[in-house]
């Protein structure tokens, strides 16, 4: 499979020096925040071997299922997961407006604390700020305060809003999957309600198509109006062993074509390749420290380990960021 | 559907020939299945207005989600359901092939039983039988297992394979609403790993578009074969309140269109309709006892009573099976 590929990639290098091909490649650059290279001919060599026609790897577009993880693969996850940002942002909000919860785990543990000490807080004092912030209120009204903190929050380093640190070269990837006749889907751990209300601006991606980790929730009508409420319960974690079965879950098909960034991607990489007919598996390698951010088996956001091992011997494209995209994020 | 090619061809070929007669039948007769009357003008007036661009009831394509019940709205569910039908087939094969499982419940319940009384059985009893023959096995064991039974299983009265008693107006109104850019969802009660093997085949509704009632299923590698197993354990029941709760948290939009057949859908139809906007409900009541059954408020199955009291007040369209189709099944 490896040498196969090896070869097509040769062969499209080989084509790439003429100057025929030359301008075929610049007339059909879908991908022209990628540098040119074995990672991008890996995936329009692919791309184009399932969309031909009559050909030994088509797959028909009723299974061009192509799923994305969030945190690290479409966006910024450094130095902190946004998503985490905006827990700490909401419980401090909660807090200031209601000051007998200051002196009530979870809150208790991040007033007075400054941003050194928050960007390491343990995941355990996270996640219960998660719950507490996640719910107690309708999922209309969760959605409004998601939307209005995107407006205005920014992000530590780059000063700018978080939905402007999502990366050109895979919103490219994005766009050029769904031209080729695929369904792209988010599967991430993060929280389905926290990226439902602007994945399909940032992304081209329906709410629809998010698959992420969730809290129970409850109808009822109050009067005539009906509202769902989301308690403090914790449904579904979409991450690890838990992608695979969130896909299936929500999906109900394999993906032909996957994407991810740490050993929560694992294995939703195995359920997506380790099948028969073509499959393409990818992972973003965080190598430019200098536009971004460099990390991989140390990190304690986005740790990349177990994957990177496993890589050479599934086929799976090792994408680096310094080296293969000409552009981070979106201009 | 075959019937729908059929016009799509003669409307080709109208355009072909220049003859605008038959192009405007092609384009009216979009539901042929349907008797002229209220019922289906107050389909087709809705669906105009809100793809009417510039219109004051507009709805952008993004925004088109219809969902629809399946026991009952698009194929019958008497005398049983036809997932519970497959249920106690299961559970005799299962009792056949190991004989100490006969002895044991819940297959006890059902063994030596005549039809007449498997119909009659407590819902506890059918309940229990559907763990017991929805786990114990891989997700794709059970794929097979539903679409082997379903090539063979023949229903009691019409002696005909259960994917053929599909209503032919329904899934000619599946078809106008995707025509008109509508996205077109499954929101059943019946368990999603049931439903997806055939749902593209019968509705042209793919799995991923399809919302139901599941199991726990956990992920591992079985040596380098990456397997998903279905638990005997219910994770999530998608009746009910629960439908609103199901489309939130598989769909994540509120339908502008919902179809439904008894008070399982009750909540499903509020949740479309109690909203600002243009929104569409209705409410398929079975009145034919010759051509297939009639049933309402008493019914052990698909009981339609508190949802049918509530239809005036609430302007939900109840589509009268005897009086507003002209067939019943697809041919």
């Amino acid at each position: 499979m490896r040498f196969l590929k090896g070869i097509r990639i040769l062969a499209v290098a080989a084509i790439a020096t003429g100057s025929a091909a030359l301008q075929a490649v610049a007339q059909t650059d879908a991908l022209p925040s990628w540098n040119e290279g074995p990672a991008k001919a890996a995936i329009t060599d692919f791309i184009q071997r399932v969309t031909l026609q009559g050909g030994p790897d088509f797959v028909p577009v009723s299974e061009r299922i192509a799923t994305f993880d969030n945190d690290g693969t479409l966006w910024t996850e450094q130095p902190m997961y946004v998503e985490a940002e905006f827990v700490l942002a909401r419980a401090e909000e909660m807090a200031r407006s209601n000051p007998d919860l200051a002196d009530r785990q979870p809150f208790k543990a991040i007033l007075g604390k400054g941003r050194a000490d928050l960007v390491t807080l343990p995941e355990q004092d996270i996640a219960d700020l998660a719950i507490a912030t996640h719910s107690g209120m309708t999922t209309s009204a969760f959605e409004r305060t998601v939307l209005d903190w995107l407006a205005t929050a920014r992000h530590s380093r780059f000063d700018r809003p978080y939905t402007s640190l999502v990366y050109q070269p895979m919103v490219e990837l994005l766009a050029y999957l769904r031209t080729n006749g695929f369904k792209t889907f988010i599967v991430s751990g993060g929280g389905v309600e926290f990226m439902r209300p602007w994945t399909e601006k940032a992304y081209g991606i329906p709410p629809e198509q998010v698959v992420g980790s969730s809290g129970k929730t409850v109808y009822r009508l109050e009067g005539d109006t009906p509202v769902i409420d989301k308690l403090p319960t914790v449904e579904f974690v979409d991450d690890g062993p838990g992608k695979p079965v969130g896909i299936n879950r929500f999906i109900g098909r394999r993906p032909v074509f996957a994407a991810g960034n740490s050993d929560g991607d694992l294995q939703m990489l195995q359920w997506t390749t380790l099948n028969s007919g073509p499959r393409f598996a990818l992972i973003v390698h965080h190598t430019d420290g200098e536009r971004e951010y460099a990390y991989d088996r140390q990190s304690r956001v986005g740790r990349l380990d177990k994957a990177l091992d496993d890589a050479p011997r599934r086929g799976w494209l090792v994408v680096d960021m310094k080296n293969d995209w000409k552009t981070i994020f979106k201009p």
